[in-house]
């Protein structure tokens, strides 16, 4: 076994600390990969505090990793020592179903293996994320990363990036059409920018004035105020697609209704109260709301080529692992612009 | 004008009663129809009741009418006198906007006139329905039936059939995919037969089994009662598309999860309290609800050649007019198989 360590969540709602734990030795087909940067996700935060129904503990979070191979198994091809390389949400499937066969991992039939927080179809136990000075995983699973980029600044693509890129690709998003960003956080900015990448019109909208300049600078074209009623409604009818990036329980119904005929609106955000939906809202256009979940790994490497292409990185804010804590706080606030990235040199 | 005489409820959710009335006197590009029969809509009741915000009194309802052609103005060219001709739930739009042009006149972006409880384009004054011996109405609204089937059960393809007709073609349902209904009353048992029709295989889901004999005996392969959460839970993930024509309020959530990766639901039905909607059934199989409402007159045209085409009508229960207030009250006790229909002789 490889001794790694890392900082973890020891039992439900503990405080991260520093952690000791071992990672499997390599297989065949797998790749050692030091890790350099992991981003910090909002769904990490409800994972340590066991929001989302029984996690496994003690826990090491963080699913946005970008590092340095190590070292590599014999039948790997893809990948050498010194290469860069990520990893995402995932880290195993079966890779044999029809969703697999797609390339739709993250809507694997017999389910995928999450990278922490989630059991090794092997049973030889728990994954271990990010928050970590190294991690081992399938080759099928790592995604190749650029050196044109800030590497600190890629590593939110992993899950914020291909989350957003995913659904925008899927529905079609293209030069021209009309796209609204529901919240500008981490998921919302990075939608912005990808967006405006693929020449949309693009529309924040945001509770927060204080936003506007930001979003604005980022890449959209107009920002909505969405307390503003008169503002909102000014948008009736227009959109040809809205991107809900919002995990806070929040009015599906206006947004639904500033649809064009045809429209469609793709959540990615999991509010812990489900919302009201009024049916009409749907009829009245023939408009659509649909659920977007990740994104595939063929699909996360076309984002990250795509993201190279466009010179498309995360705005962030680096931090060492042992403000992590002290991160999430802030980022319960909304106090993060718009990602925070731990240097995993801190550890 | 030409004098009319008809059912109307004079206010608010009194009983319908004999009314006398004026229709319009024919224009150029109108069609004077000497109505047959006329199917009862439960959204009738809606509006003689007043349910659906404020409507216009006295109120004919109707929209499901079929019968002779009476008289033609000057410039009508595709019904002559003596032609069989049906009404639907549409008398005008604006026939310029994108959408009307498209033929989608039901999403008309300046409002179309319903053919009851509507305010006339040119400000004439009120629609009235098909509870009455004739309308008279715009050639382009009218629609040519078949005379190879039974008259009185054509009138609910009008409304009944088209609603249902038009999310089915529109999402592409085809053979051999599997697709579910979700009731089985005036929509639901039209469903059924036209999706039999388009080679699907049709899982009707009732809260009655009393209603599986009949569901089968129309077309549908499979009956799943609804409230038995293990037949639902054995079709999980395995729909292509399922159909929602129910009104009364109810879970949308199990019925998303039984859809596969990629499936649409689709809402027909207006209950009259939101359901609450959990996001994590859209997202969990990138899944989309959506709305349908009507069909377009084009469209409505080419369901009605596709019945007859296919043989398929309504099934029915003929009433005489003066059984109106009687058979109400049935309908919201679901004692109805499957659609009534007036007998305009009896007027």
């Amino acid at each position: 076994m490889i001794k790694a360590k890392g900082f973890a969540a020891i039992s439900p709602k503990s405080p991260l600390e520093s952690f000791q734990f071992e990672r499997r030795n390599l297989r065949d087909n797998d790749v050692h990969i030091e890790i350099q940067y992991c981003g910090v996700c909002h769904s990490d935060i409800h994972q340590v505090r066991d929001e989302w129904g029984p996690g496994i503990f003690p826990m090491v979070p963080g699913h946005e990793i970008v590092g340095r191979v190590l070292a590599v198994g014999a039948q790997v091809t893809k990948f050498k020592i010194g290469d860069l390389a990520g990893v995402g949400c995932m880290v195993d499937a079966c890779l044999d179903c029809p969703s697999c066969k797609e390339g739709l991992e993250q809507y694997c039939e017999n389910g995928f293996v999450g990278t922490y927080n989630g059991k090794e179809k092997d049973g030889t136990g728990t994954t271990h994320g990010g928050y970590s000075n190294s991690i081992v995983t399938r080759e099928e699973f790592c995604l190749t990363i650029s050196s044109n980029l800030n590497l600190a600044a890629v590593s939110p693509l992993l899950c914020a990036g291909i989350t957003t890129y995913s659904p925008l690709k899927h529905w079609k998003v293209s030069k021209g059409q009309k796209v609204g960003v529901i919240g500008f956080g981490g998921l919302g900015h990075m939608a912005v920018k990808l967006a405006h990448a693929m020449e949309a019109h693009v529309v924040v909208f945001t509770t927060s004035p204080s936003k506007a300049a930001d979003a604005l600078r980022l890449g959209a074209h107009e920002v909505v105020i969405s307390k503003d009623m008169t503002q909102m409604k000014n948008h009736t009818n227009s959109f040809d697609f809205i991107l809900d990036t919002v995990s806070a329980p929040h009015d599906y119904n206006i947004y639904l209704t500033l649809l064009r005929r045809d429209g469609n609106m793709v959540l990615v955000g999991l509010p812990d109260k489900p919302p009201e939906l009024y049916p009409g809202a749907l009829i009245m256009g023939r408009r659509k709301l649909g659920g977007s979940l990740i994104g595939g790994i063929k699909e996360t490497q076309e984002m990250l080529d795509f993201c190279a292409k466009h010179n498309i990185v995360s705005d962030i804010e680096l931090i060492p692992i042992q403000k992590i804590n002290e991160a999430y706080e802030r980022m319960i606030k909304g106090d993060v612009k718009y990602r925070f990235v731990i240097d995993m040199k801190s550890l």
